[in-house]
C-alpha cells in the first residue's frame, strides 16, 4: 500500500488544476505583456486568475502579486515592509521563534542591515498570543510577522486578535498563509491582515508559483528587477501556466474546506488517538487550534531519520519534520523552540494528510508506525538505557 | 493564417518539453528534499535535469542554480559578483546601455548602493568590442556584464573576447544568454564565460523558470532566502515539473541548433531582403552577427503600436520591440542607444521566428507588412510633411 502523508511538504496536483494548466501549455502560449492576440489572451488569463486568487483571500485583485512561490512572497513582504519602516527611522520586527526559515532566514538578513528583531517565544505548544505582540510593539516597530499555521506542529495562531492588535498600533503585519490556505478558512479582511503569502503546491496547485497579498498603500519593493510585470513590482515573464493552475486549485480548495476539514480531520484525529496509544511518545502542537490534515509527533528512544526509512519501506511517505530544512542535521528549530530537548525532538515524526488519503491508508499507518518504533527501540541504545533506567524518560 | 512571429517576447513549447513535465505534474510530486522514495524520485529527476541542462551549456552540474527565470537568473549573478567584488573594495560594474532591462535596473539599485556603473556605448548595430571592455576595466572593476545576443535587434556580441579580456584582467564576466542559448552555440567554457542566464520560455521550455550558471568559486548571494534547497543558494520548493520540461528543451535545441538555424536563417534573410524594399526603412542590428530568428526594421512616418494591431489583424503575431516595456510610451531604449532619434524608434517591429514558422507564412508577413505600412502613412501626418518636404526624411 501507497500512502501519501507529507502534504506539508508538497501535495499531488489536483486534476481540476492540471486541467486549468494544459491549455496554456500547449495553445494559449502568448506572453502577457504582447499586444497581439496571443498575447491579449494570456493576458486576460491572468486577470481572471488575479480575480479568482483576490476572492479567495478577501482583497482586492490589484492586491495580489503573483510571485515563485512561498518563500519569495515572504521574502518580498518582509523586505517591503522593512523598507517602508526604514523611511520612518522604524527598524524594529516583531516575529516567532518558530517561523519558516523564509521568514526566519529574511529576517536575519535585516538584522545585519541594522533592524532589531523581536523573536516572541511560543508556549509549548506553540502558540503565541496577541497579549505578547501587544506588550513587544515598541514606537520603532514597523512590522509583525507571524505564521498563520506552522508547517511543523501545525499549531494555528491567533491570527485576527494578532492582526487587530497591529491595527490598532498602525503596525504592518504580515502573516506567513502558506500552510493553512486552502485548508483553513482565511480572509485578509476579516483577519486584520496587510500582507499575506501563499504557496500553490501546498493546496493540490503547481509548484513554482505563490502570492503576495499587499494591502493598497503599502509600496513593495522589487526583489527581483526588471521589466514592468506585475505593476512594476515583480520582473520576469509570467508563468501563466502556473498562476492558472494556482487559481484553480485555490478556488477548488476554498469550495471545499468545509467537506474536507470534515473528512481530513477525523482521520487526524483516529491517527492522534491510537499513535498516542505508542508508550513515551507525545503530540506536538496544539490539539485543538491545528491543521486539519497536520499529525506530529515525538517517540523517545529513537531517530527520526530511521522511522522514516523503515515507513517508507512499508510504503508510507511522511517526513520528520520541515522538507525546506532536511539535509540538516540539527534538530528542528520549532521542535525546540516549544521546548523539547535536542535527544528529544531528533525522534519527531511529522504525517500530513489531505482529503486525498483514505481511511485504509490511516490504518496502514495505525498498523505500521508502532511496529517500526518497537523495531528501532529493539535496536535503540537509548531506548535500553532508559528501559534500564540509565536515563530518565522525558515523556511518561 | 495564424503567423506567431514574436518567439522573442515567448516560444510555444515543445512538444517534448510538454512530455517531459506531465509525469512530474501528475504522479511523481514529492518533494526534492524528502528523504522518503516519492521525494527521492523528484530528487533524481531534479540530478538528471541539472546533467543535462551543465551538458548544454559545457559546465558542471554543481555549477547550474535553478530560478524561476532569466530576470532573476540576471539579478541574481549581478548582485552576487556586486557582493564578491565590495568585499575587496571593488565596486566597478561595466556593462552595456542595451542589456535587458533585468541588468540594468539591478544596476541602477547598486548605484544607490554605491557602485560606479559604466554603461559601453554601442556602433549603430548595437554591437561592443572586447576592446571598449578592456579600455573600461579599472583596478575596481569587479564585474563586467554583457549579454551574449540583444532581445530587440538580435545583435550578438563578440562574447567570446569580451571573456578573454575579463580572463585576462580577473574580472567576473556574465552574460545574461536569455535571447541566445538554444538559438546559437553557448559554451560558457570555450566563451570564457563565469555566470550566464537562461530563461527556459525562450527555447520552446516552459515559463516561470530559468537557470543560472554560475563558476565554481564565485559565492552566489541569496536573493530568495529560507529553506536550503538549491545549494542554499535558492529558496523555495524545487518548480521540478518547470525544470524537467526546460531541461528537454534545452536538450532538444542545442541537439537540433544546425538543423533549425539552416531553416529560420534563410526565412529571416528573406524577411530582411523583402522587407528593406519598403522605402524609407531601416533594419536595425548588425546582419551578419544576428540572431538567427530576429528580424527588427524601423518604417518612417507610423507608430509601432497601430503596425502591431494591424499585423495581428491580418493574423500576425509581432512585436514592436521588447514585451517587457510595451506598457510603457518610452520608445525602445535599445533602439535611442544605436543612435535612432525618438520619432524613428516609434515605428519599430520586431519579427522573432522559429523553426515552428513555415515558409508560407513567412511569405503572408512578406505580402501584409508593406500594405500596412502603406495604409498607415496614408493616414499619418508626420508622412505628409515627409513627402511634401517639410520634415526630411531620416532614412533614404
Amino acid at each position: 500500500m501507497y500512502v501519501y502523508a507529507d502534504n506539508g511538504a508538497t501535495t499531488k496536483m489536483s486534476e481540476m488544476a492540471i486541467n486549468a494548466m494544459l491549455p496554456y501549455m500547449d495553445n494559449i502560449y502568448g506572453n502577457p505583456s504582447s499586444l497581439h492576440s496571443a498575447g491579449q489572451r494570456a493576458a486576460e488569463a491572468l486577470y481572471t486568475a488575479r480575480e479568482t486568487v483576490a476572492k479567495c483571500l478577501g482583497c482586492l485583485p490589484n492586491e495580489i502579486t503573483f510571485t515563485s512561490g512561498g518563500s519569495e512572497a515572504d521574502n518580498q513582504a518582509i523586505i517591503s515592509a522593512a523598507a517602508k519602516g526604514s523611511r520612518k527611522g522604524k527598524k524594529h520586527i516583531i516575529s516567532t521563534s518558530i517561523e519558516h526559515h523564509a521568514v526566519l532566514h529574511t529576517l536575519d538578513k535585516l538584522k545585519k542591515q541594522g533592524y532589531d528583531v523581536t523573536l516572541l517565544p511560543t508556549d509549548e505548544n506553540g502558540l503565541v498570543t496577541a497579549e505578547q505582540v501587544a506588550e513587544a510593539i515598541r514606537d520603532d516597530t514597523c512590522l509583525v510577522t507571524v505564521m498563520y499555521a506552522n508547517n511543523e506542529i501545525g499549531t494555528v495562531e491567533p491570527i485576527r486578535e494578532i492582526g487587530r492588535v497591529c491595527r490598532d498600533k498602525g503596525v504592518v503585519f504580515h502573516t506567513d498563509a502558506v500552510q493553512a490556505a486552502g485548508h483553513i478558512r482565511v480572509n485578509v479582511k476579516d483577519d486584520n491582515i496587510d500582507m499575506l503569502s501563499i504557496s500553490a503546491h501546498k493546496f493540490h496547485g503547481p509548484k513554482g508559483v505563490g502570492a503576495l497579498y499587499c494591502k493598497k498603500g503599502i509600496p513593495l519593493v522589487n526583489i527581483i528587477e526588471g521589466g514592468a510585470q506585475e505593476r512594476g513590482k515583480r520582473a520576469g515573464t509570467e508563468n501563466i501556466p502556473a498562476i492558472m493552475g494556482m487559481a484553480a486549485a485555490l478556488e477548488e480548495a476554498c469550495e471545499n474546506i468545509e467537506t474536507n476539514t470534515a473528512k481530513v480531520m477525523p482521520l487526524r484525529d483516529k491517527l492522534i488517538a491510537e499513535l498516542s496509544k505508542i508508550p513515551h511518545s507525545r503530540v506536538n502542537g496544539d490539539i485543538q487550534k491545528r491543521l486539519p490534515g497536520n499529525v506530529n509527533m515525538c517517540f523517545e528512544g529513537i531517530e527520526g531519520e530511521s522511522l522514516l526509512l523503515l515507513l517508507d519501506e512499508k510504503g508510507i511517505c511522511a517526513s520528520s519534520g520541515s522538507a525546506c530544512t532536511s539535509g540538516s542535521l540539527d534538530p528542528s528549530h520549532v521542535l525546540l523552540a516549544i521546548g523539547l530537548p535536542h535527544e528529544v525532538a531528533h525522534g519527531s515524526l511529522r504525517l500530513s494528510i489531505s482529503e486525498y488519503n483514505t481511511e485504509e491508508e490511516i490504518d496502514h499507518i495505525i498498523k505500521s508506525v508502532p511496529e517500526v518504533v518497537e523495531y528501532l527501540r529493539s535496536m535503540s541504545p537509548v531506548w535500553k538505557d532508559l528501559e534500564s533506567g540509565k536515563r530518565q524518560y522525558y515523556f511518561k
